[in-house]
């Protein structure tokens, strides 16, 4: 049953997250510095007290599309490892995007509308966000508008064709059309572009245009309550309880969208799983990151936000999973992290292929590339407990098929995949440049 | 629910089929001329009198990844249309290869493999049922070698990829591997190929290696009663009986899947919907093709079919719809058709991709071509409904995903897709060739 509430766990934890601040006067930033950039139910979302907030019925309307997702047993899997444990995965490929992103692009698309908003805003790295905005504004009649990282635009020309197909306009950013996007273009007219300066332009254009909002993917509080109805769903379709819960980590919203229901019946002391984060090797944002207050963007154009961060200059290396090459990290999750409510760990690139092979022969969905950080995890914890002779019970989220990325499979399974290390000087030179 | 059985039309019909005949003798074909190609459950399930064949445990488990499929309402598509009519869908695009096609290839692969054969072999055009047929060989730890039309296998490498992450070994069809593909290479050194040169590959392999069967995604009985889940489904998700049920037909496999169950209870009397099958201008079988004995592959390895055919040497011009382009004809839907027992009518390329777009910026779902027609002669039907003001109840099939087709897409938006028309006289010269 698709629930009919999302989770807000901030009025459960100990202690609040520190607010976001505005970079001029380092005071806590208020609904009218927010009001240019989003709609007002979406602020009083951000940070609201109310445990649970009720899902709209415009809203379940459309979930119902692909809501509730399966959540499956991987049996197959399981006899291939000859492990003892039990994995279960909660597959959220089955949207009209593909991945689990209309779970917030639709309630932030269904708000704006109702506050009358003509059009929306957004940033893309290798698509998935921005092809699920432009799903979820044709559902209520939006404009979208999405700058999309120059390298994925004309390499992955196929997300691209899917949001102009639902009627966006996409543009490869850095763009001429944006203020911040002609400075990095005089700078370096081939920059492929990064996640951060798409972020800029989006915001920029958001806050210049009357009647258009900005939209983020993952990050924010309200995008991570959105996800909510992941673990929700998942928490009411198992038979057993969770020893270990694994999810990939970009910006946070996936992971937070599983663990937050479970994490409110372990605060509560009905349950007591380890919760895990995986993160790539090549933007290890809790791992090697620094907990600070930071840009979410490039240009320095949004609130500073108190979090894991590399550096709002860092620049990942191209690795495949798009998706998790964000330089910070959702400040609630940083929080909760920093109260060791998780641990986290990284995953290399091959490893994380490898083990979306390894699924796809078995179980027979082929995964992103983001959450095959958290399958090759799933599978080494699997491999322990083969060793151990434990039978825990693992969950994990599959959060995207990986139709659109089988250029990547192809490159993996032809041997043209190489693993970068991460040197040490690169974070520490990004971190040099963080505001104050 | 997954139904417990599959629904077989043939005992329920007032006449029975014409049966495949050997092409030498021009006798019925029997279990032994059929044993070197398939095992004998299926060649059983081909000819079977049972009403309803009971599901086997084993491929329920694999059907539970994604079935049962769902069944919705396309209300912003009603209110877009401004039709009083009511549109109904059964979606099977969330399946691990994103189309109806593993409905049938689970059950191929599970009863090969409980027969002790190794690996199967089988053809593909758009790579919709190679991939199909690639997942289903891994889940039940078969080979699995496809030939797959050059065409697509070059202009497609992302399907040819989804082949090869679920292990299989994909062919670029004509091959050098086998007789009937040197032959054509001899010829012709560039040929794009076909369907029908690619199943003559197939066919010759599995006949020549020992372990070794053939699979085919469409056209025979047991394949379009694997794909009755699809109505069986939609029988019981319905709260109201649909007048019309509109569906696009290539082999017929979809077609059949969706109206075999409708069929049986109109038969019985219980209801009375139209039934309306679509076609490509491109590949007209039922509206301009013949109904006859013919080969159902190139180089006439195959038993003769009576079916509706455009002739064995027809190729059809390149659409994108690749599941469409057919020659021939379900052998037991051709005779439905002969009996009148439904309709059908073409719908061009672009008629369909404007459904498509359109279909998708209001429901939300991205289409494949295939369906795209059937939606197409949905939408007509509503709008002849706003005309007359009848509320009728209309169903369709959505047989796939257009998630690997957005270069198709992208075509359409960019004005870059022209239709062509199909002059009678190259239905005529393939005619002409039509064996005895």
């Amino acid at each position: 049953m698709i629930p009919s509430h999302w989770y807000n766990i901030v009025p459960d934890l100990p202690t609040p997250p520190p607010p976001p601040l505005h970079p001029a006067t380092r005071q806590p930033v208020g609904p009218e510095d927010l009001a240019p950039l989003f709609p007002m139910e979406l602020i009083g979302q951000e940070v609201s007290q109310e445990r649970f907030v009720a899902i709209p019925q415009e809203v379940l309307d459309v979930y119902r599309l692909w809501r509730p997702t399966p959540l499956l047993r991987a049996r197959r899997l399981e006899r291939a490892l000859g492990t003892p444990a039990r994995i279960y995965y909660k597959y959220e490929g089955g949207s009209p995007s593909g991945s689990h992103k209309p779970n917030t692009a639709v309630p932030q698309a269904y708000y704006n509308a109702r506050e009358g908003v003509r059009g929306l805003t957004t940033e893309t790295g290798a698509g998935q966000w921005g092809s699920a905005l432009a799903f979820a504004c044709a559902q209520f009649g939006l404009d979208c508008q999405v700058w999309m990282v120059r390298a994925s635009y004309e390499h992955k020309p196929y997300r691209r064709s899917l949001m102009q197909v639902y009627g966006a306009t996409v543009h490869a950013s850095p763009s001429p059309v944006t203020m911040s996007g002609s400075k990095v273009l005089a700078g370096d007219p081939d920059s492929p572009g990064s996640l951060g300066i798409a972020i800029s332009e989006a915001v920029e254009v958001a806050a210049a245009e009357a009647g258009t909002r900005y939209a983020l993917g993952s990050v924010l509080n309200h995008v991570l309550m959105h996800q909510t109805v992941i673990g929700e769903e998942a928490l009411g379709q198992l038979d057993e309880m969770p020893d270990v819960i694994i999810g990939c980590t970009g910006g946070g919203s996936n992971f937070a969208g599983l663990i937050f229901p479970f994490l409110r019946e372990k605060l509560a002391g009905k349950i007591d799983p380890t919760l895990r984060a995986v993160e790539p090797v090549a933007c290890p944002s809790f791992t090697r990151g620094r907990y600070a207050y930071d840009f979410g963007d490039t240009a320095g154009l949004t609130p500073l936000l108190k979090m894991h961060t590399l550096g709002h200059d860092f620049v990942p290396d191209p690795i495949h999973a798009g998706g998790l090459r964000y330089h910070g990290m959702s400040p609630l999750l940083s929080h909760l992290y920093e109260l060791g409510m998780f641990e986290a760990v990284t995953k290399s690139q091959s490893e994380s292929f490898e083990a979306g092979v390894r699924f796809a022969r078995t179980e027979g969905i082929v995964p992103a590339p983001e959450p095959t950080h958290a399958l090759a995890e799933t599978i080494a914890e699997a491999l322990r407990c083969k060793e151990s002779g434990e039978d825990k019970v693992i969950l994990t989220a599959l959060c995207g098929h990986g139709h659109f990325d089988l250029g990547a499979y192809d490159r993996y399974l032809s041997g043209r995949m190489e693993d970068r290390t991460l040197p040490q000087e690169r974070i520490d030179e990004a971190l040099s440049e963080l505001p104050g």
